[in-house]
């Protein structure tokens, strides 16, 4: 197969972890006969330092033509602490989002048995928790009107749904849940607001064509809880925007590091993945990034394009190099831990050599 | 002292704690030589069964004349499910929130030694725990326009905050901050609400004024990651309505059960206690709530009056309940567990005994 995948670093740990994750996909285009091409881009604080936008016209072209997106991370400190600042990293992210109309955004999260003893949750209440979050990633208050009145004093944003919009990603949901364990949990605050309302309401509605899927509802105070005391209980999540944000983030304590957890940004006719963490300026350059997370959402990208055991491959290699403990310091001691490239280059060699590797 | 309380116990399991909680405060008023009247108001689905009201005016009256109000819980199952019904129970609990200008939330998390072991969270993470979430109530997205187009295609919900609002509940949790850890954490999402980055130029400014005091910034979907990381690296939480609903929730699975959580409503003229916990129709009326949340929250209202030694009374006896597992089946076995009303009785009976009591 041919796929020319646009690569975008972006801030932080971005190019790091995004230098694994291609590292992967090439030595996967090596075993698999396949011709993949990369193009990179800017995006985010280090596109605003070069080009003063935080999402040049040149990177919305490169990505429009691209078969596929990777993204590495966003944001800078020195935007985060200056509520002042009007040109912001995160403008890139999702203006980007927008632009490609990138509207499901799927994030599995899967406790890893190697990993269970990680997490601050006890392995009773996390073993094999398997869920994916379909958060909406177009609509809602990251993309609704925003004012600031003149004097300053009164600031206010818009959450707004639409029912399509509604409609595209919960057929996506429903078809995943078909696909599991038949279940799809929307989450959102029906109990006080009006767009949550609305999606109760069209979500039911969708039901009825996927009579083999159980639906239920719970509101996002409660489902902040329940993924805490019993995430084995979810199988499907279908959320809005925000909602969705605070929920994977928090799913990461799950799997026992957030460095582990990726995703797939799906519109009708761009595709993009990328971890969900952040940039975390602090630890950049510094080797100890878990490039995990990026890897596997190289791995959802092949599996966008139905190169299911080239996927396979680079979660084997995943699952090895956990068990094996080639992992950064999230996962490993402080002092005994594996570079960011070391663990890349671990994965890599158990492309070439499913059968051999042990340690590098 | 005389103190004139007005009493909603609301839906579900809100009847069966508050008269725990009642019974609590009238075992305070005897030992301690105070008079305290009760004045009970209807409020929620109950109110909306009996007069077709969620909030009767004759409800905001009583509240009005009252000292104090104890608040039970409210929503109704049937409600939850349709999301076109127009009148809903918790429009009676934002309309009091609202009338009575309740504006700061404060919602203790403390985790108790004798429960460390009821967490889905590991001991060591979640041993000392001890912070306070303040959280802005008669604000936000929970007060702001709401739209629904004619077609009902597209629904909306505004979330507004003016400076004023919040700079009071800011200088409130700042000088909490000053008598705990000195430490206080804004939560928002600043890198893309416009609403956010007004509250963090505003508690940035306040902050000067309280220079002892340690302020730092985390986004929403980080602190929902962290508070189950590394809770105790939080003193004070500092935040707006629905990011406090949701990682208030979220909390009490440090706490073991979202039946011990207690909160206090602050206002300029008015102040109200309630559970954080919500009204559970299903576990109404089988002597399974637990009533402790309801008890807290009296203990709160004598807080607030000055009543130390009566608000320590009450905490004294929830801590011997738990030690000698006087416990709802939340916290106990389900065959081994205490009725409601009997935990009410035990921590009662502490009140005029407090060195004799060990079981009823
Ligand atoms: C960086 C930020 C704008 C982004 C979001 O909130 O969507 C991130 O947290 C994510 O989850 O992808
Ligand atoms: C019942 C509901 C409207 C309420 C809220 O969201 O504020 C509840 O969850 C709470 O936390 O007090």
């Amino acid at each position: 197969m041919k796929l020319n995948i646009g690569v975008l670093p972006g801030d932080g740990i971005g190019p790091e972890v995004t230098a694994q994750a291609v590292k992967v996909l090439k030595a996967i285009a090596i075993e698999f006969n396949h011709i993949f091409t990369f193009d990179k881009a800017l995006v985010g604080a280090v596109a605003i330092d070069k080009t003063g936008s935080p999402l040049p016209d040149e990177t919305i072209e490169i990505c429009k033509k691209a078969d596929a997106i990777l993204f590495g991370a966003i944001g800078n400190t020195k935007y985060d602490d200056d509520p002042d600042a009007t040109i912001r990293p995160e403008q890139g992210l999702l203006g980007l989002r927008k632009a490609l109309d990138l509207h499901t955004n799927i994030r599995p999260v899967i406790a890893y048995e190697d990993l269970l003893n990680k997490s601050s949750l006890k392995v009773k209440a996390i073993k094999d928790t398997n869920l994916v979050i379909y958060r909406e990633l177009t609509g809602g208050i990251y993309f609704g009107e925003q004012k600031l009145s003149a004097d300053g004093n009164i600031a206010s944003d818009t959450c707004e749904y639409q029912r399509f919009e509604i409609e595209r990603i919960a057929h996506k949901a429903f078809k995943a849940a078909q696909s599991r364990k038949r279940k799809l949990t929307l989450v959102d605050k029906a109990n006080v607001l009006e767009s949550s309302r609305l999606w109760r309401r069209v979500v039911k509605d969708i039901a009825k064509q996927y009579p083999d899927v159980k639906l239920d509802y719970t509101y996002i105070d409660n489902a902040a809880m329940d993924l805490i005391i019993n995430p084995r209980q979810f199988d499907v999540i279908l959320t809005e925007n925000m909602f969705g944000d605070i929920l994977s983030e928090e799913a990461s304590v799950i799997v026992g590091s957030i460095g582990l957890l990726a995703s797939a940004s799906i519109g009708d006719n761009h595709v993009m993945f990328e971890p969900i963490h952040g940039a975390y300026t602090k630890a950049a350059n510094k080797g100890i990034a878990n490039p995990i997370a990026s890897i596997l959402s190289a791995a959802m990208l092949l599996d966008h394009f139905g190169l299911d055991e080239e996927a396979n491959r680079v979660r084997e290699g995943v699952d090895k190099s956990l068990k094996l403990h080639i992992t950064t310091p999230d996962l490993n001691n402080k002092y005994d831990h594996i570079s960011t490239t070391k663990v890349g280059d671990f994965i890599e060699d158990f492309i070439h050599n499913p059968d051999e590797t042990n340690l590098n």
